[in-house]
């Protein structure tokens, strides 16, 4: 890792980090388009072109259970300890409700309700992420969607890996399909023959899977677009000890992509140079600020991390002010990976410094909201003039008249 | 308007509905790309290109008070009473708050604020659109964001219209700048000298704009993809008055813009005939119900109405059962046009059937949550198995390492 100043790291790695997606634009589109005009027989087609071929496109029940009564008991036991958790936390999470608003002398409903059909992506292939089909499905199905399905990749055998299929067992989704790539973004965009067309579409994928995303981005709702994955540890007054740790995590974080971006932040030039010295295998910046946690904390919202880890009691202070972050794991026992694995939020988590924009998903991100008014003869009689004047000063004399017609009853006309 | 059957307007309307984004894709990416790279000088060229002449990109702070000391006392004091309407409904919102969650033994903080910076697109050019100002800059407000930047064409005259200047000050936005199309969404989304980066743009445009969107979605969060508007009219058992007003409303939505699409649905085949004799201006449909309101419903659904008006006691009944609208607007005195300009919800609301996926914009938009988590020594122990066995099953056998390397301390053995 190379240390770096903390003014540096933000003109020069925080101002000019890219998202990856726009590369396959074209390639995206042509799959897209494909899928859209001829169904499934297009998605068949580019799982064979991209060297995958599925058993079947939709995985028979009996194949899921099968799969699921497979897999190691311990394996089986962790998927639903880890469940519960997730359920745990994201049923206490406080959502909006529908209720009545008080406006003026009248009322207007504001309802909410789930999405009625959300698409999963779970990634696979040759390896297999179980943890994304319980941080995902979970949230879906606690906000109430009535209907999940998945999309996951085939692995050489032409069938998901067991442990992605025990997980959905555990998370109860409604059908899965195997494909992956842009193909099953398109297929879940615009539905297929064996594919439902579903209204929101969420989960991590590579680069193809989330330029599709975007490509389909306004058609379906999306949760965000997924770039590599990143880990910023603030690390303050600690010990050798969990100096070690810190250095495991920022490992784990390097292990997932060859793309995955690891930070390590510290007031310390002690640590620092120690941290250099450790980190020799791992690819990325241990930003030294010479001005204490308060450079810390810019350094932190300037590059607004999908994952921080503070640790050492100095650093810790920071959990409350931290603004810019997709989640922060607090002191030594909170490594990313049980963030990844099993705390309660999902690790669907904005990536790119986009966590200025964007939140993790959460319960919240399944629900939709419209309002439901009936003005009065009264109120709309008050507001009569409002919009006549407004809709005159924009020029549009039909929506005036729109008023005007009902002046004469709202003075008490009958109808 | 052209009389249709329901099963007929599902499968031939309702299944073909088009975005209308997608055809100037390249010009917008190459406009996008310029004024990321060139800043102001590229808004400004395109601003040129494209026949406008800003007499600033900054609208000086005296400039919009005295544009809005110049507005008739009759328009301010409307603008006046809309926005005290839209920011009362906007305040009484249900948003999520900060909390501690309870997970297990532990507790997780899931934290909730607003965006810090917000980009309002208010469209301008020969037209003016000062309740679009309302719409956007209100909720974003309310909802707590620090800094609103509005992007608005100027006019011929080189200045944005007076009206959306006072419109403006109602609001309270922090600085206007005088561009549009997409090289305003490109100088929010990356910003340049002058305009401000912002986290999230909203608002309506023209299909430069849209596209514009859609391109910098990820960068910056945006509102949704705003397409033609939208108006469908349930019209049940009423009398001719209120059928001349639910005309009246329709040519209203056929006034925004010669692609609005107007639907008037009815289980009447006397209305639905009256109608169609009436309405020769209008271009649109007359869906007609044979088998009564349940089809009604169903058409509704499929529909998925950006504004959908309930007229008539039968009719009305449907209130409560519509999930796929952007707003619901019920009874003879709840013209669109009262959505539009005063009722209090937001009229930035999704089109094109993309309410089954989408929310109107509301306080909730301008919101991000994360989590912070800290467990314990005695959680993490009792947590640390399903951990290293979830990520064994993964293949992250660095994932497992950063559990294990804690495992000693986790039980008991000090820092």
């Amino acid at each position: 890792m190379e240390v770096i100043s903390a003014p540096e790291f933000i003109r020069r790695v925080c101002s000019s980090r890219q998202p990856t997606w726009v590369q396959i634009g074209e390639t995206v589109k042509r799959i897209i388009a494909a899928v859209k005009e001829k169904g499934d027989a297009a998605v068949l087609q580019f799982e064979a072109e991209f060297g995958f071929a599925p058993k079947w496109l939709r995985v028979p029940a009996d194949e899921i259970k099968g799969a699921a009564s497979r897999v190691p008991a311990e394996l089986r036991k962790a998927l639903r300890i880890a469940a519960e958790r997730i359920r745990e936390y994201h049923e206490s999470l406080p959502v909006p409700r529908s209720c009545d608003v008080k406006v003026g002398e009248g009322r207007i409903r504001f309802t909410v309700e789930p999405l009625e059909k959300v698409g999963v992506y779970v990634p696979g292939g040759r390896a297999s992420y179980p943890s994304t089909m319980l941080m995902t499905a979970i949230p879906a199905r606690v906000a109430g969607v009535k209907e999940i399905v998945v999309c996951t990749p085939p692995g050489p055998d032409g069938i998901p890996a067991a442990a992605t299929l025990a997980a959905a067992v555990e998370c109860g989704v409604d059908s899965i399909f195997c494909c992956g790539g842009a193909q099953a973004i398109a297929a879940m965009a615009y539905g297929t023959e064996t594919i439902p067309k579903v209204n929101k579409i969420v989960g991590p994928g590579n680069a193809f899977v989330t330029a599709a995303k975007k490509e389909v981005y306004g058609v379906v709702d999306i949760d965000g677009l997924a770039g590599p994955s990143e880990l910023m540890v603030a690390i303050g007054n600690v010990g050798d000890r969990v100096l070690g740790w810190a250095l495991e995590d920022l490992r784990a974080q390097a292990e997932h992509d060859p793309q995955a971006v690891c930070v390590a932040v510290t007031t310390s030039h002690a640590i620092a140079e120690k941290l250099s010295e450790l980190s020799g295998d791992v690819n990325g910046y241990i930003v030294f600020c010479e001005t204490g946690w308060t450079q810390g904390l810019e350094v932190i919202e300037h590059f607004a991390p999908e994952h921080l880890e503070l640790l050492g009691e100095d650093a810790k202070h920071l959990a409350g002010k931290v603004r810019s972050a997709g989640a922060v794991l607090v002191g030594p026992f909170s490594p990313v990976a049980a963030g990844d694995y099993m705390a309660g939020p999902s690790h669907v988590l904005p990536t790119g410094g986009s966590a200025r924009s964007f939140s993790g998903l959460w319960t919240g991100s399944f629900l939709r909201s419209h309002s439901v008014m009936e003005l009065t003869r009264q109120e709309l009689g008050q507001l009569l003039g409002v919009g006549e004047t407004l809709a005159v000063a924009e020029g549009l004399r039909a929506h005036a008249r729109s008023f005007t017609v009902r002046r004469d009853s709202s003075r008490g006309d009958g109808l």
